[in-house]
């Protein structure tokens, strides 16, 4: 039977303090949940979401086609994280533009009625985990059966680990990194950049003035596709092949974190080799096609002011800075046990930062499991089908279920 | 005795036919030269430039500090190429902003005197090797001992060997790639698009209204410097190194393609970790710093227009594509010696595109010699001084110098 979600919506008064030193006055969580909390509540399973999900993680809402949710392939009855075993609850992080209070609700501190805009506060990954637990005690589950998260989502389930250890008894990590590099930062400012510069931004306060940075925010889309591909994968699908003149008649829906499923590339169009143009502005190749097309459908709905908030998330994650850099020791405090997961072709958060974390995990003497899954999608691949990589999650849950107490 | 460069510019009437089709009326070509021609011609050698480089190879100005050639540490009296035995040519490429025919000039075309802008012809690395042959007939040059270039440089020495076979006794290609994959030209692609969408520039017509596109410039630049630099040197120079609150009083001057050299790095500032601002928009860590400084300073002096043409040239190159993507039947045309390098960090142009470039000239039984220097600062190594990198090309060029007819 097809899995039907429901949004739905808390209202929290009390105020959350901030990692920053700030302060949310009050907010409201978007969540949605799949299958049946058991009688001890002891079945539960949080999913965190990456840069631009949300908290629909699985199924399809009613009446609506194409609205699958981002990680429908993983989650969902008889799946890998499977439903009908699992109570699967997603949530939409703080500052996104998705549901959850974010840059475009008003700012009650606002004595005129504006929305925050560039005024919401910074919230980090630690900040993140903190709302989701006040959820968790409102949904009364005191302790997760796992925690999981790709990517920027794999960051918010490590700082579980830590945050709460008691509160954990799996955390899968995938595709992430227990801090980001210089390179990812450069890329992460760069795509900043060039939305804070968009004349459109106005300081983050554009919203009054009826205008979208678009500009800033296509190329920002367009850098984080080239470092969500492996370049195999971009010569397979793109290679240098010439643009015909005409338009595919349709390039799909796309799934969250833009993979490159749904295109058919070029095998799709005609396959001989077509002249080129000379043209500096026009475009020549299938490549620069697709990064066009994606940048344009991400500025149509993605929110500027969310898009710095999360890379900057992104940026802040470092949960040994505050033990000199030594993972082993900052790891120290999780309890639970681990699976890490990722992909040799992902060069964002390259298998050598989750072997970082393994080795951590490990000189702690925890108990950890991790596959390296050789795939050529890059970073794109944690959202994709692979046989492996779904067979590995599907027996780790596997052995979860058999040790939750009923 | 320092060398004292002297930047001279030399006229041509007769049109010149492009590979797009179009042609440039006339044109004049910058360029400099180091050293003496001997007197049978034989002991010429080309230097092909990069991005933002210029006929300005080697040497300094008169009277002028800090005007040191692009190449300065490579070629000069008693440098691995000896300008006391060579005599070397540096030429500014036609769409340039440094001295050659290009968006900046007057459009012969126009009958109100205005600047090319984006009418300037697309010009391609075909185009520019049959500029600078020209410009060789002129000088009295029929063969050159050396054409020499690195990264887009490099291309055109490779072109040069296909081009104009009879007139080429070596080539030496640096950190070069017999074409750009589809991830180089998704960067590419990225870097025009910030320009392009840029207000400020007008279509390519900018300079009519008297503004540059400064905030697309930027963006070009920062991610360009991305591209330049390995992972691991980013790491070692700024790693998650939080910005001090004030700037270093200097940052230095910079090399062409901005090499780190210059630039301290962390180890110049407090090595204790500082707290965090918490902003979106501020600068947070060195990284950030360090590319909104490359990036500002490339937008006060280069041309718009020039960045869209060369990097469309280096889209373009592609000499096999004329032959089914077969690079050893492209490459057979070749009759000179070759001398190939690579970096092993150097991301953008990696070592195994060279080794393609070997391959194909070996499955042709070309003399080939090939040096994959292990340097940690990625593509930008090209420009520096490595021990080893210096080594083999002054051994090469020993050898070029011993085997010249007198």
């Amino acid at each position: 039977m097809p899995l039907i979600a429901t949004p739905q919506r808390m209202h929290f008064d009390a105020p959350l303090p901030l990692q920053s030193g700030a302060s949310l006055r009050d907010y409201d969580l978007s969540f949605e949940t799949y299958g049946t909390l058991n009688a001890n509540r002891s079945n539960a399973v949080l999913i965190c979401h990456a840069l631009n999900a949300s908290h629909h993680v699985a199924g399809t809402y009613a009446g609506q086609t194409n609205s699958e949710g981002w990680w429908d392939n993983m989650i969902g009855p008889g799946k890998p994280v499977d439903t009908d075993r699992f109570f699967v609850i997603g949530v939409n992080n703080l500052g996104s533009c998705f549901g959850s209070t974010g840059p475009m609700h008003v700012n009650p501190d606002s004595s005129s009625g504006q929305v925050y805009g560039a005024d919401f506060p910074v919230v980090t990954v630690e900040d993140w985990v903190n709302s989701q637990a006040l959820l968790l005690d409102v949904l009364g589950i005191q302790t997760l059966a796992a925690v999981m998260g790709g990517s920027l989502g794999g960051m918010q389930a490590l700082s579980w680990t830590l945050q709460y250890p008691a509160r954990v008894a799996h955390a899968v990590v995938v595709a992430s990194a227990p801090n980001l590099t210089a390179e990812n930062i450069a890329f992460n400012e760069v795509a900043r950049r060039a939305i804070v510069t968009d004349p459109d931004f106005h300081g983050g306060h554009f919203y009054q003035h009826r205008v979208v940075p678009k500009r800033g925010l296509r190329i920002a889309r367009m850098i984080g596709h080239i470092t969500y591909l492996s370049d195999d994968v971009m010569n397979e699908k793109f290679g240098r092949q010439i643009k015909a003149p005409t338009l595919p008649t349709s390039l799909g829906s796309l799934p969250p974190e833009g993979s490159l499923a749904p295109w058919g590339g070029p095998a799709a169009l005609a396959a001989a080799v077509l002249p080129y143009r000379y043209s500096t502005q026009d475009v020549e190749f299938q490549i620069e096609s697709y990064l066009r097309y994606q940048g344009d459908k991400f500025a149509e709905y993605f929110d500027a002011n969310t898009y710095l908030l999360i890379t900057r998330a992104l940026d802040y994650f470092d949960p040994a800075q505050a033990f000199d850099g030594n993972l082993t020791r900052a790891l120290a405090r999780s309890a639970c046990k681990f699976l890490l997961v990722s992909f040799t072709t992902d060069w964002r958060f390259s298998p050598k930062r989750s072997r970082e974390m393994v080795k951590a995990l490990l000189d702690n003497r925890r108990d950890v499991s991790y596959a390296e899954i050789d795939a050529p999608h890059g970073h794109d691949a944690f959202l994709l089908d692979d046989a492996r990589y779904m067979s590995v999650v599907r027996s780790y849950f596997d052995s979860i279920w058999k040790a939750i107490p009923v």
